[in-house]
């Protein structure tokens, strides 16, 4: 039983409210981690309309409770409603998206090569290749996505998609509304009569949680959203096991953006304007925020739409105590550098509201001061003075970014610096900003070291493929063949056979 | 220059012979891996018919030399010539296998999804996905594989079907046969145009080589295939750096192989003269080498043919003194264990030549020496009599194999059994043995740690995903994407628009 427990703090007001939460023991943890192990054999053998349907069920248990998540996580997050709705909705979608891949048996890339006695260099034998699932998966919640990247987000809606048992650890920023969430998965294993082991949650604050969970032997993979901080922990951690596992976490980045000279000229102000939103929408608070701009040329035009848009900026508390202190802490220690010049809020201070900040400083500032580099969650940006020519020595001396972004003048193109552009970051956008991040198959969430820990993405169906394996059997018979390789094909899915793709 | 040079050593005397080879210093290990990363954006740029006929012209490059590489690899490597003959076809397959799919474009994933005001949950941008190479792929030569896995071997093929600049590290077992691979290499990139620094390799017997390769910043990834002690160090080494990276080490595995009563009575004598020439070929020097056996029931017919075989084994050299020794002190502590039982060849002592020794212990003997289930390369295996019911409880105390073989009677399914040994084996053979891994795209060469450091195929043509990367491209024309992803497809590539694969 659980000694401690911890209640939900509303960021608007700064106060705790509500019900007691536990804070789980390790025994807890390390129970639930193998309930979940003690179901990977069962649930993987699941048929694939089977795991299909848990897939909708659990889409059709969140829309079920919508009303009663919106207003638990208002009260967690301090976000608005419409965002919030917003999010439920993308999970839905989510969840949606992988229940219809599923039913494809595409994720399972199944390929036959039928036993050939004229194969060259050598006869071959038949032999027949699956991904299966990976075994038990653990998911640690984010704190700025309270359903896309938390309890039943794109990490578990992947790994169950998979046939992966999931352990999720609850962010606890928001324990009421990941309570609500686990029970409407729950309420789809009853109905689709799986078992609740396939899905444990873990609440908590404190930070041997974390290690309990990273070093479970049963624990086959890590799905994070987060901090670089824990996410880079998280890999340490799976390095010292006695079997290493794979950890995808996603942790954030910069995601700068350049504007050229020609386009700062033709449209500096609607520039300005869609990159003020971009980096204050949610507070600044996802992990596209464009916390660098590179300006090209002239910055008036740019700066004055900047000022006028922080004069109308709406209040909106960031999520919980300590990301507001460290932002005020970030910011005071920006705005102490020489030459630097700030465009800030004036909004009342209630709850974990902050200021939003805008630091401008010239290039010789920026190259002369690390810290303008590195990421600070909330509402702020830097927006660099500099020139068109710099740009490609900027991107070449840049870190791995989730996105890069660049707006060009209308008679312009620079494909080198694309190209450079696209060594460094697993999201391009032209013109636009690098927040909204549609969750279709062409998207990719993830970019080199150190905004991920893996060239992998985490948003959009291919998240799938992190918790899958491939394995082939050589030589084996329809009856002791998992069903997508079997010669009948009972589920008549897609396969490639002898180089040839059909429902053969 | 280098300071120092070393020559081959042949296996079948023990004696050094012929030319000098470089053991390159610090500084030219990192000016061949800065001139490859110099390449990095053209060859990246390379169409695919290009990249194609490069892998195309390497095949045939390596095919006109063969009459020399043969007698080279004879002289260092002490393989025989038909075994030598074998490996080299099936080199130039792989390369070819490579050629053919790049052509195809398939291995890009091209997904495109229009834009789309009316998408649910809200209206999405034009984005567009490909696989990217990720940079310079730096491979280690296996000394067990002096073509098919050594300088344009599986890993320096599909890293350059990737559109990956190689900096090969040459196993020191075989330098004359890796330089005039190089040379061969080196023939094809001239004859294609291409820059001759596409393709580095690094000679030399001292440690530090791997330290200062595996930390070079420009390196993006490693392809190994060898011991688990430099697998396991290139893991680690990869973790130590300020970006770590990708390191896909094959470590070979144990290989298990299950042997049924039903089977065992059925065919045990045939089972047996399998297995030994299994476990005998190439002297035991292979990855997938059976070195533990389980025998279910009756083991009189298996063991017979056991020595029956031992009587008539011809001898062949391991590769290298280390190799030899290592086998050699391994092969006198298993003798020492109480109740073992031991089958002992009887060979001339010439060179590297050792005695192939099959240990025979009961399950209890086996179960309370844990040195039996350690990797011996060499000649070597292990029979331990159990019993069926047995089975079960090995495999799931097992680590991580590349293979796992079952044999089973004529009547016998053991579904549960095989579903068991899925989740430790990247391969399960039945009724047959795990040595000759055929290169087909529904092989997979690879299994979960230590056999592998990662869940990927070093055989194969998917082993190309292993040096690429998503990167998306969101509201772009087609002057500044990638050929793939234009409109316009001018390479006629099959992708994926809006979910529908076709030509479009």
């Amino acid at each position: 039983m659980s000694l401690q427990s911890f209640q939900a703090v509303n960021p608007a007001s700064g106060q705790a409210f509500g019900a007691e939460y536990p804070e789980n023991t390790h025994e807890e943890v390390r129970n639930a981690i193998s309930r979940a192990a003690s179901t990977k054999t069962s649930f993987a053998a699941l048929t694939l309309s089977a795991r299909s349907n848990l897939l909708e069920k659990i889409a059709a248990e969140v829309e079920q409770i919508r009303p009663q998540l919106v207003s638990i996580a208002q009260l967690e997050t301090g976000l608005p409603e419409a965002r919030i709705n917003g999010e439920i909705s993308r999970t839905i979608v989510q969840l949606q998206a992988f229940a219809a891949m599923v039913k494809t048996g595409v994720q399972l890339s199944a390929t036959i090569d039928l036993a050939d006695p004229d194969y060259k260099p050598v006869a071959r034998p038949d032999i027949r290749k699956v991904n299966l699932p990976i075994g038990v998966v653990a998911v640690f919640g984010a704190s700025n996505f309270p359903f896309a990247y938390s309890v039943i987000g794109g990490d578990s809606a992947a790994a169950l998609a998979a046939g992966c048992p999931v352990v999720v650890k609850a962010h606890p920023s928001h324990p009421g509304t990941s309570e609500l969430t686990y029970n409407a998965v729950q309420a789809a294993l009853l109905a689709t009569g799986l078992s609740a082991d396939v899905f444990s949650m873990v609440q908590g604050r404190r930070p041997e949680i974390t290690h309990w969970i990273a070093l479970a032997p049963e624990v086959a993979a890590i799905g994070f959203t987060g901090s670089a901080l824990v996410g880079q922990l998280l890999v340490e951690l799976s390095q010292t096991r006695k079997v290493p596992i794979p950890v995808f976490a996603e942790m954030g980045s910069l995601n700068p953006v350049f504007v050229t000279k020609s386009a700062l000229a033709e449209r500096g102000t609607a520039i300005g304007e869609a990159i003020f939103d971009s980096a204050t929408l949610g507070s600044g608070q996802f992990c596209t925020k464009p916390g660098l701009v590179f300006l090209g040329g002239d910055s008036d035009d740019f700066v004055n739409a900047l000022r006028a848009k922080m004069n109308s900026v709406t209040a909106q508390p960031l999520l919980n105590k300590g990301i507001a202190e460290r932002y005020n802490n970030a910011i005071s220690e920006l705005a102490k550098v020489d030459g630097v010049e700030t465009i800030v809020g004036n909004l009342p201070h209630l709850g974990f509201v902050v200021q939003p900040t805008i630091f401008i400083v010239d290039y010789k500032t920026y190259t002369s001061n690390p810290e303008f580099a590195h990421e600070h969650f909330g509402p702020t940006t830097v927006v660099v003075k500099c020139d068109d020519a710099d740009f490609m020595e900027i991107v070449s001396a840049s870190e791995g970014q989730l996105t890069a972004t660049l707006h060009l003048g209308s008679d312009e193109l620079l494909p080198d610096l694309v190209m450079k552009m696209s060594s460094i970051a697993g999201r391009l956008i032209l013109n636009g900003a690098p927040t909204g991040v549609s969750v279709t198959p062409a998207q990719n969430h993830g970019g080199p070291w150190p905004s991920s820990s893996t060239h992998t993405t985490s948003v959009g169906i291919d998240a799938i493929y992190r918790f899958l394996r491939p394995v082939a059997f050589q030589g084996f018979p329809d009856e002791l063949l998992p069903p997508s390789l079997a010669r009948s094909n009972p589920e008549g899915i897609e396969r490639t056979t002898n180089g040839v793709r059909g429902l053969n």
